[in-house]
């Protein structure tokens, strides 16, 4: 008997891509979508590529029956689902997409979002779902806040670097680069097509939100640097680093090869190879390497990541997976679309 | 215990299509993957993305051992494939995906690829292996020639009409639209980023290979013209048809519905619904609708399909599971990577 | 001295548009931008590329002294420029860039835009401004209309072959293709480059508002079915013709030849070779070739234009050019961008 | 009388651009294009979209008359300029926009391009052609070495800052993307269209040839890390600084402003917007901001540019205005095509 998935905020691009993988997973049927603004569609007039699937149609979360659901997704936007995850029942468990639980600290959380988080217990309860590094955790949690696309990216390999202290915690550079689905289904004129294509731009410089949660996860001060690609999904970072005392590049391929060596989704690349978002698109994989820089004392990290898969959907069904006590894999065996 | 499956030129853009469509198969090994130029080298140093996947390296068509081989999977370029499988031992089963035996007849190989088929015993066994229209004989062959994508965007909705009566068969236009994968992986200045992206054209009016294909499958003459547009996967078909008697859209859509509503590749949309390559890529679909013309006795047909799937290797696997007996949509059901 | 010219609705692509062309043009000074719902902007917050350009800040049409104005380009939205241009001093050449005095049979345009048209006498005054067919009208005329996109790059093929009944008025069928700036800077979730990138669709079969227009200047019914294509420049349209009698391709390419090459924007590319909107590019060329078909009696016509420049605002300038007695190329002697 | 240029290599993508700015320059005639391959060629063979423009055939460098050139712009590949340009006669003025002549140093040359310099008197003599920061040297010059494309997004906005020693020398960190057209026409399977749409990547970690020239311009080592955007034309550097003593970003905008203000190409931005490559496609603009980093003593700078036009072929004809004494701007008063 497979169990029963409630998916809130079924309408935007995590959502719908978590359908996608949902649909290919052995042990779980999607049995309730919300979408508040498009209750009564079908998710096939919303999104016409999940339209001969069998899908529920697009309801209210009140018309949710949730007795008859195990597992909730919600992938509401940040803000929004704080009040209503503290509403649903306690038998359930819980993977939130959004941003509204992954800050363990609330002034944090109030100094980067401008208002109080609104269920401070539930915070407490909430674990950081970055699964190889607290996979222990997660699988005795009711509720996983799962982590940022440009955090995963970033965490994955200054985890492991750090703990084994063969970089500094000092003077962190991450420089990342985002395909614009990580922007959400959003309407506005940035992200038009017109005024995407053919062109690339930082944007909030110092000031974006993944910054505190990407400090949380390594436990120290970064700069953090996004920037918008024009291309769909994918992102690249590209992080320069400090060097512990007399550790090389190559001391810091060896920790990364020791730590993920025996992971199915994280792969450490030859020497000298450079990852690319080509490598995967449409997969749970985070792919990097580690490169001497021209500077000495200095080396720098390449990660790449599929921002809607590993980066937010993909690792919310690693996280069920821990959680259910199902193989880690378990409808995640992808193979990158490439071309 | 799955079958061993042998894919002769891996290193081409199907065969690396085949491998992620093989890999998540559950009655398939891949036992070997040939690559002339490429012999020696694992397959992940010519595709990234199948960098961390256990596939056998890259070697000669000589160096594979056919004996413990049970299908063959042959994704060689257009008029090299005739004497290699000419000379395959007689116990394999053979999917050909190159043109080489699409044309039953010889003198119109002859026309069009400007050299004598190299083969024309072989040619009088294969079939033609549009599958929802020839399964029957699928089941029963050892030879396939997989259809060419054009071809498969256009036959699988004009057949039907065309058997119905309910079009006629002279003056049938095809104004086709493809991604560039199309071209293949081969390198020339003309599929540079640099000479495709932000630009369009219209390429090989009246004279493309796929042209003798489809009047042979349609059993009349028709007007085909290919263009080239700056994206990587994905056909769109716009068909003119002349309406026969007193026929209308909703006549032509009644015979679609009847013919495709019970299979599982092939979908037709809600009436005045616009296909989109965009609901296919990465999957084994057909999506298609017919439109009434601002002109009376004309009607307007769009489909699409991902090239690289429906196109080619997902019909190869289409056409394995018919040969095998196993449920056709073993390890196709497979949902768009969308955005 | 200059002329004034104002462009009102400055804040769309092609009041964007017209501002880059008029930058270089030596006759003319910008005097007045206007925007309504961005008054009081820069343009160059509304437009970053056009920042540093000593441009006038965007007002509203009731701040504009068009008594220091001798020329209006009007680029607001359809149906919204008849009270505007009615309202506007007798003393102004107008040059309308929208649809609203196109169509010069007022059933025609409540038909198409369903109500009734507001400036019926205007209207009857309006010369429809395709420059190279209509010049001499265009030299008296105060206000133009000018063309659409789709109707110039299939009328300028067209006219001259039926003018040379050299090919039949029935049965002409224009499959065109167009960038997503053809939908203009309007913010909607299918304008999104996350809905757009990758894919491509068909859009307003049978239904789409140039089919009128493109009808009126031929004389005849067409079919012409519109496509969305991931890119931000370029129409083209792929035209199937029945030739008259006994013409050929050949024939057809010379008279094309004869109406066009004296002139400096059109352009009939040598035998066989195929028009790509990479050669028009930010240029007010429009390129053309024909092509025999398969079928006996049909003929292939390709045109290729940028929709923004010779489909709108560098048509708009060129027929300005025409009303002010100037050489036609002035300020539109461009190359190609390319890549 | 306008001069008379011959463009050597006028095959590449930074000739064609410079075909495209000097056809719209009032003081020049292209008067001889070689390809050495394509020799024989009518350019619009090579480029369409310079098919209808008057242009000379191409020709062999021996087939030039040089007596009756005044400039030669050399577009050859890197390490083929040296010979040729010893070669020619000491009349002409030369502007190189290979990377041949740049690196003032031998022995650096030697170190980085792998073989000895070929021409080290003419080096002696040649003037790196950053016009902003050495406009002296080049109107005295007879050979200028035109600036690469990511050094001259780098340099310009560093060298004032260095200048005034408002940052570090030390630990300056650039991290750049680049548009495709930085790899040239040169066919090779890593810049097809199907390797690159979709996807980023780093290349070249800490061994980029324009390391050392960036490290000329500032006279201090750095970190030079390039990537690869799915885009045409452009270049966006993120540039990492370390402020000197108390200094904060506020000072660097003064001083780039200062520096700036009074320059035709080089733009300084207000308080907090962000540069986008969109803003100078098609341009010789440089478009630039500095803001303060979220971790004390660091500042982040961003610079774009269009890697065709500013980064080769726009600075050379900028070049070109200084060394015959016309007013910089001529010929490249352009304003970006957006979109």
């Amino acid at each position: 008997m497979p169990i029963r998935a409630a998916i809130l905020g079924a309408s935007g691009y995590t959502g719908a891509e978590l359908i996608r993988l949902l649909l290919a997973h052995p042990q779980v049927s999607i049995a309730a979508l919300t979408g508040d603004s498009q209750a009564g569609r079908g998710i096939g007039e919303v999104y016409p590529h999940l339209c001969f699937k069998g899908l529920p149609p697009l309801v209210t979360i009140e018309q949710v029956d949730f007795s008859a659901i195990d597992l909730v997704f919600c992938c509401l936007p940040h803000g929004t689902s704080q009040p209503v995850i503290a509403r649903l029942p306690k038998h359930l468990k819980i993977i939130d997409l959004s941003a509204d639980f992954r800050l363990a600290d609330p002034e944090a959380y109030q100094q980067w979002y401008s208002h109080a988080h609104q269920a401070i217990d539930l915070q407490k309860e909430a674990v950081y779902g970055l699964t190889e590094i607290a996979r222990g955790q997660i699988k005795k949690a009711r509720l996983v806040a799962n982590p940022g696309c440009y955090p995963t990216s970033a965490a994955l390999p200054l985890i492991p670097l750090l703990k084994a202290s063969v970089i500094d915690a000092k003077g962190i550079i991450i420089d990342a680069k985002s395909g614009v689905t990580g922007a959400g289904r959003s309407v506005k004129q940035a992200n038009l097509f017109t005024e995407i294509d053919g062109g690339i731009s930082a944007y909030g410089i110092a000031v974006h939100r993944h910054t505190p949660e990407i400090e949380q996860s390594l436990g120290c001060n970064v700069t953090f640097t996004p920037h918008l690609m024009p291309m769909n999904r994918g992102i690249l970072s590209t992080i320069y680093v400090q060097l512990a005392g007399k550790n090389t590049a190559a001391d810091l391929r060896a920790v990364l090869h020791k730590t993920y060596d025996h992971e199915s989704f994280v792969h450490v690349l030859p020497e000298g190879a450079m990852p690319s978002t080509h490598q995967v698109r449409g997969t749970n994989d985070c792919v990097m390497n580690a490169f001497a820089s021209r500077i000495p004392g200095q080396a720098i990290l390449v990660s790449v990541i599929d921002n809607l898969v590993k980066g937010a959907s993909g690792q919310a069904v690693q996280n069920m997976n821990v959680m259910f006590g199902w193989p880690e894999t378990t409808g995640l065996q992808l193979t990158a679309v490439f071309p």
